[in-house]
């Protein structure tokens, strides 16, 4: 399989103000330039990882996901499937922690590194950390080719993001989620993964572009609610399961891109601290898609609400709920549970960015920031 | 072993000014318990646990701690004691999460529940479901003899911290890690600890209570320190390996009662994202003992420096290194590295405490929070 070019057009930004945003709108091409040609009627081509993928997948008993950033959280909701939906186990640490702290590691484990550029410098030591241990599988989910990740790993999946000059990453973000699913399809087979799952998932994945370009035409809605949102300095966003690392997304980026001091946490440790910060000054976004955690999240908007806090809820919209003075609904279209958290990114991708726009910041090139963290 | 009795001296604010403050300074004491009679020549006695504690660890093969808020916390650090120490594989996770999610558990794994009261719903949950999913062994670190975890859970170590009035959790924290840390002993020595390292981390036990008492005396330092801090309503906690913990429950302190917006970062993980935010208004909280990971450390407070931000450093005494107009150094009594995040614990506790007697907040009954989190 031969990897598609980058070519100078594709960092041109056309019609776009930002590079974010056209990146951000080059989702649904992205995802499905990331299915192109890993299937055969219909079925996951494990050669897509490597001529020996089958014979390391074999082998495996658990996955350890090492990355940092944004990657971090694609690896966290890739966790949960792997889990959830295969029964493998998985487990998953910041690099640059894993690279000092002396972790165990069990025997058989398929070590999966995540990085956009492929040249983040915890997640190649962390890599490199794991392999003195004795690990003898790895993996890179990568978008440069030509990396130092990619060179280094046994087997490779790359994102097809195309390239990305926002220094937030949007469209390495769902790619590498996308990637990560077909992962937990090929060693979720050795798992518990049904034939039937794997059908369900496969097409939910080919439906995936069709249900982004739904999702980005909120970007007015979004646009309109970003202006009361970008006076403030404080934000919470909450989410439980699969959407809690898509909130903890939609913090970072919030802060990377507005410097709005935007924090994630999982929505049943509400009670246990951040619930005393909460007022008219500290809006709290919520991700709150139609499964079954949608009743415990509920409860918890009740919470906040009654404190004083102003609510921006993402909800499914077949449920019944409408905005009050207090709480702003944002009907998303409907989605399966199982590629949810990639759809719901990016109403929050667009919000980051519509606040930043406001506020007047260097969207593309944050204040600190770089594209690669290529130093510790 | 007969369990402390308690009184209701012990429930009276006596000479200080909150229960917060009275339950800082009964830590020498409160640490000093949580030792007494569970040792016998200087040798832990693993019937401390219970009268099968031995069977039950001859037979585990990996640890899963559940926990929520300040318990978490503790938590987090003894997964790093429990494979830098004794090899012994280690999980954590927030418990409102493991619940609902569908985890993989490992056969033979000891469940590890930790909370204060004993009633944390979600705590209890988590404890429930995984039994449901075959866990055969389960142990509480707990503060309250009578709760509903204590009589659900195999074995119990009880933290014997005495009555905790304060809803921002102090004593009980630092009693949870000195017990956890006998529970690493006790696990370690069917793994890797060494008898070598098992004598001198029980050595360094039994000093902790004098270690504490030298570190209450920065209390008037911190006070002076917390004036200048108490203005701004931003803050970031940076730490890595056992201090990354410390720093997230200095952070949560701070939220807790001040109601400032703290967030804690592992200190690599600071230039995917949070560097963004850095600038005169937001200060940097670092925990920085004199180990292996404080030139890491270093390179990133030069960071924030670089960028305006005011820094607070805790820092080993014996280090080279003066506060400047940037730069405001805390020395800390030197501590091994063992015990030190329940030592660089202390600081933070009275930093929060003298930022809320400041602000004015109700520092012993903050807003919105309940002590016990007994419904989710």
């Amino acid at each position: 399989i031969k990897e598609s070019q980058l070519t100078s057009d594709s960092a041109d930004k056309g019609e776009y103000r930002h590079y974010m945003l056209k990146e951000i709108y080059e989702q649904p091409f992205a995802v499905a330039q990331a299915l192109e040609g890993r299937f055969i009627n219909g079925r996951l081509l494990e050669n897509a990882f490597g001529h020996n993928a089958a014979e390391v997948f074999d082998k495996i008993k658990s996955i350890q996901i090492l990355a940092c950033g944004t990657s971090y959280h694609s690896g966290l909701v890739a966790k949960y499937w792997f889990e959830d939906l295969a029964r493998v186990p998985c487990h998953i640490e910041v690099a640059s922690e894993f690279r000092y702290r002396n972790p165990v590691l069990a025997p058989d484990t398929l070590i999966v590194t995540i990085s956009q550029s492929g040249e983040t410098a915890d997640t190649l030591a962390a890599l490199q950390e794991a392999k003195k241990m004795g690990a003898k599988y790895s993996l890179a989910i990568c978008n440069v080719p030509e990396s130092s990740l990619v060179r280094e790993s046994d087997l490779v999946l790359m994102t097809r993001a195309g390239p990305e000059i926002g220094v937030a990453s949007t469209k390495a973000f769902t790619t590498q989620l996308v990637t990560l699913m077909l992962l937990v399809i090929a060693v979720g087979r050795r798992f518990a993964l049904s034939e039937k799952l794997e059908q369900k998932i496969t097409s939910e994945l080919f439906g995936l572009p069709g249900k982004i370009e739904k999702v980005l035409a909120l970007d007015s809605e979004i646009e309109v609610l970003s202006k009361q949102f970008a006076e403030k300095e404080h934000a919470l966003f909450l989410g439980r399961g699969t959407h809690y690392p898509i909130a903890m997304e939609g913090a970072l980026k919030l802060k990377e891109i507005s410097y709005i001091h935007a924090e994630a946490y999982p929505a049943g440790e509400l009670k246990h601290g951040p619930l005393a910060l909460i007022d008219a000054d500290m809006p709290v976004i919520t991700v709150a898609p139609n499964n079954s955690l949608l009743e415990k999240l509920k409860s918890n908007m009740q919470e906040v609400s009654a404190r004083g806090g102003q609510l921006i809820v993402f909800m499914d919209e077949t449920l019944h709920a409408v905005s009050d003075s207090n709480v702003q609904i944002v009907k998303v279209p409907q989605v399966e549970n199982e590629i949810s958290p990639i759809v719901y990114t990016i109403p929050l991708q667009l919000l980051s960015y519509y606040v930043a726009v406001i506020r007047g910041t260097d969207v593309d090139q944050p204040r600190n920031l770089a594209k690669s963290v290529t130093v510790e």
